[in-house]
C-alpha cells in the first residue's frame, strides 16, 4: 500500500529514511510563523480544504482546472481541493467583513494541493502560511504586511546576509505601460513578458515586446534606474523606520505573473540565489469585489510563504535546531515493588507540566538508563527504599551528573515547579 | 459563491455570525492536545490528506465507498480523502517502524472527511486527536493510553463530574461467546448485536441473539455482573495508582462496533448523557499485519477523540475561556512628526515577544484609545515631545491607570523582558 506520489508522510526525528519528511521542522515552522503573526496582531482563521471550482476559476480563470485536484463530488457538485488560499479568505471577508474593524490583518497555515505534471521529486501539496490585511488603502499596510515577511524570516534565525525583499509596483509599470501604449487591453500581455524576461531569452523577449510597440532597451533602462516611486518611497521610509531597511530593495524585475496584483508587489529570495522565491505578494484591491458580485469593496493586500523553499534554505544555513523527543524526566523503575508509587510520581510530574516518561514493563536497569539518554532527557528519577524501609527518589541531573535523594512528594518543586 | 456544505469556515473571535466557527477556540483545543501529549512523550506525525482509495476499502471494506469523498485523479488513480487517520498511520509504521525503538507512542491532528447523507448540521469534516502505542502487548500500554485519554480532557478543565471512561474488552466477550457457540463466524455478528443494544428495543436484540444461540436475560446478566477480566484489572490498577481511578468504569455494553479491535475497548462520555462519545478506541493488533500485507506484525492500539463533540462539551461545562485579539501593547501616534520613531519603538516590542499594535494611518487620539481597549491591550504607549524638546515615551497599564514618563529606549525593560 504505498502513499500517492506528491504527497508527504511527516515522521517524528531521527527521521527513518530519506523519503521522510520531519513532523518536528514542520512545526518548528508552524510556530515561527504563529508566533510572529500573534507579534503583529495578525489574527488565525481557516477555511475548507474544499471548495466550489467555481471559486477557483472564477479567480485564475478555466486554465486553472488541468492543475487542480478537482472531481464531482456524491451530490453532483464541481468541487475542487483547494490549490491556494486567497479565494477562500475572499469569500470568507466578503460575508463578514462588517463584523471586523479595519484593518482586518489575518493569517492561516493552509495545506494546498496542486496536480503539477508529474516529475521526480515534485510535490502536489504543501503548507503555505498565508498574511492578509484587509480595509487599508494606505501604503502603511504595504509596509506592515512586508516588516511582517522580514521578521517571520528573522524568527527563524535568517538574516540580511541570508535573503532579500525585491520591492516592485504594479503602478509603476502601469505608467510605464501608458506613457507608451493606449491600449489598456495589451497591459496584462505586457506584464506576462516582463514576469519571464529573467527567464526567457533577449531575443524572444524583444520580438514579443516589439509585437505590443515597445522596445526592450527602454525596458531594461526602466529596471536599471529603479527610481522607486512615491508609494515604493513612503514603503522604503516606513521600513527604514523600523530598522528594516537592509532587507528590501527596489527591483523592478519583480511584477508577479498573476493577474489580480493591483499596486505594491514583492518577493523573498535568498541571496545567494540558490532557491526559487521564499515568498511573494502584493496589492490585490480588485478581488474581494470579483469574488462578492460586486456586493462588498475593500481594499486588500497579501502575501503567502511555502514550507518547501522554506525549510531547504534553512536547512541549507544550518539553522534547523536538533529535534528531540523533548522529554523532561524518566523515571527508572528497577524495583517493581515500587511501580505503583512510580506511576503516583510520573502523573505527579505530568501535572506539573513535565514530559515525562518510563518502561511501560519491566526492563533491565541499564537498558532504562539508556533509553533515558536516546530521549534526550534532562533528569532520571528512581524510587528506592532506604535502608530505614521508607521509599525515597533519587534525582540524577544527566548532564551534571549531579544526584539528589529526597522524598517522593518534593521532586516535582526540586525541579523548580 | 458559498462554502460547500458541511464544511466550516473558522473565524477571530468575535464571531461575525452564527453560522461561523471559532478558530480560537479551535486553537485553544489543539493546544490542549499538543500539550498533554506532549507531556506523555508522545510525538506527533502526519500523513497525507489524500490517499489511495485501497488503503480504506482494505480495513473497512468497499461499504466505506459510499461514506466517502473519493474520485478518479488526473493520473487514473483512484483516491480518497481520508476518513480516518488509522490506516494512513499503519501504513506509515509497516514502512519504517524498524527505526523506530518501541514503544512507539506517536500522535496527530488530522481534520477528517466523509459524506455523510445530508442532514441539517451534519458535518463532512472535523479535526481529530489520534494517539496511538506500536509494539507493546502488555496492557501497561493500555492504561498508559486511556491516562493520556483523561489528562487531555482534564487539560480543558473537564473533571470526574463530567465525564467517564467505559472500559471493555473485546477478550471478555469473547470468551462469553465460545463459551456458549463454536462456531467462531458468528462472533462479528454477535458484537454487532452487543453494540446496538442500547439503541435497539429488546425484541429486537432478543430475536438477534437467539438466531445466533445467545439469550438476551445472559447478555443482560454478564453486562450487570460488569466482573472485571484479568486484563481490565490490571488497566484499572494502573490507572488508580496514577490517582485516576475515579475517571473510569467497567462497562461491558461498549464493546465498539468496528471490526478490528482484539483487546480492551473504551469509549469517553459525557456524565450528563447529553452528547455523543466524546472519544473511543481500543487495541487493535492486526491491522498493521493486515495493512503491510503480513510484513509486519505489530500490536497496537490508539485513540481518536474529535473536535466538535468535545468544543460543544466544554460549552456547555462554561470551560471555554474568552478570546481576545491578544494584544500587548497599543502604540498610539498623536503627534504624526513621531511617526517614525513610534514605528521603531513598535518595532523593539515586537522583537522582544510582545504583540504590539498601532493606527496604521493618522486617527484621532480618542479613536486610537477605543481601539486599545476593544483589543483588550494591557498597555497603551504614547510618544511625546518633552517641554525639553526630547521624546519621551508615555506608558499607561489600562486596568491600573498607572502612567510612567520613560525614555523610548527603556520601554521595553519597563515592562520587564
Amino acid at each position: 500500500m504505498e502513499r500517492l506520489p506528491g504527497f508527504r508522510d511527516f515522521y517524528p526525528e531521527p527521521l527513518p529514511n530519506a523519503d521522510a519528511w520531519s513532523a518536528d521542522a514542520r512545526n518548528h515552522i508552524f510556530r515561527a510563523w504563529r508566533e510572529t503573526a500573534r507579534r503583529y496582531g495578525f489574527r488565525e482563521y481557516d477555511g475548507p480544504p474544499l471548495e466550489s471550482l467555481e471559486l477557483f476559476t472564477l479567480k485564475s480563470g478555466d486554465e486553472i482546472v488541468d492543475q487542480l485536484f478537482n472531481f464531482v463530488d456524491k451530490g453532483e457538485r464541481a468541487v475542487a481541493m483547494r490549490p491556494e488560499m486567497t479565494p477562500t479568505l475572499a469569500r470568507m471577508i466578503a460575508t463578514s467583513e462588517r463584523a471586523y474593524k479595519k484593518p482586518i490583518k489575518w493569517f492561516a497555515l493552509p495545506q494546498l494541493f496542486r496536480y503539477e505534471k508529474q516529475q521526480k521529486g515534485r510535490l502536489r501539496e504543501h503548507f503555505q502560511l498565508n498574511c492578509d490585511i484587509f480595509g487599508e488603502a494606505d501604503t502603511a499596510a504595504d509596509a506592515e504586511l512586508i516588516a511582517l515577511l522580514i521578521d517571520t524570516l528573522r524568527a527563524l534565525g535568517l538574516s540580511s546576509d541570508d535573503f532579500v525583499i525585491r520591492l516592485s509596483s504594479r503602478n509603476a509599470w502601469q505608467e510605464f505601460f501608458a506613457k507608451r501604449c493606449a491600449d489598456e487591453s495589451k497591459a496584462y500581455a505586457f506584464y506576462q513578458v516582463i514576469d519571464k524576461l529573467a527567464r526567457e531569452s533577449a531575443e524572444n523577449s524583444h520580438a514579443r515586446l516589439a509585437a505590443l510597440g515597445f522596445s526592450l532597451d527602454e525596458v531594461r533602462a526602466f529596471i536599471a534606474a529603479g527610481e522607486p516611486t512615491a508609494e515604493l518611497r513612503s514603503v522604503l521610509d516606513s521600513l527604514t523606520a523600523r530598522g528594516l531597511g537592509a532587507f528590501v530593495q527596489v527591483d523592478y524585475n519583480v511584477i508577479r505573473g498573476l493577474a489580480y496584483y493591483t499596486g505594491v508587489v514583492f518577493e523573498a529570495f535568498d541571496k545567494k540565489g540558490e532557491f526559487r522565491a521564499i515568498a511573494g505578494g502584493g496589492r490585490y484591491n480588485n478581488l474581494v469585489k470579483l469574488i462578492s458580485g460586486g456586493k462588498v469593496d475593500l481594499p486588500a493586500l497579501g502575501f503567502g510563504m511555502g514550507d518547501v523553499v522554506l525549510l531547504e534554505l534553512i536547512k541549507s544555513r544550518g539553522l534547523l535546531p536538533k529535534f528531540t523527543a523533548g522529554v523532561d524526566v524518566v523515571a527508572l523503575v528497577e524495583d517493581e515493588a515500587l511501580r505503583p508509587e512510580t506511576l503516583a510520581l510520573v502523573q505527579r510530574l505530568r501535572e506539573a507540566g513535565f514530559a515525562a516518561d518510563f518502561s511501560l514493563v519491566p526492563v533491565k536497569g541499564d537498558k532504562q538508563f539508556k533509553r533515558a539518554l536516546e530521549l534526550g532527557a534532562a533528569h532520571t528519577v528512581r524510587l528506592e527504599r532506604s535502608p530505614e524501609g521508607e521509599v525515597v527518589a533519587r534525582l540524577k541531573h544527566l548532564q551534571t551528573r549531579e544526584e539528589k535523594v529526597l522524598a517522593p512528594d518534593t521532586v516535582v518543586a526540586a525541579l523548580g515547579r
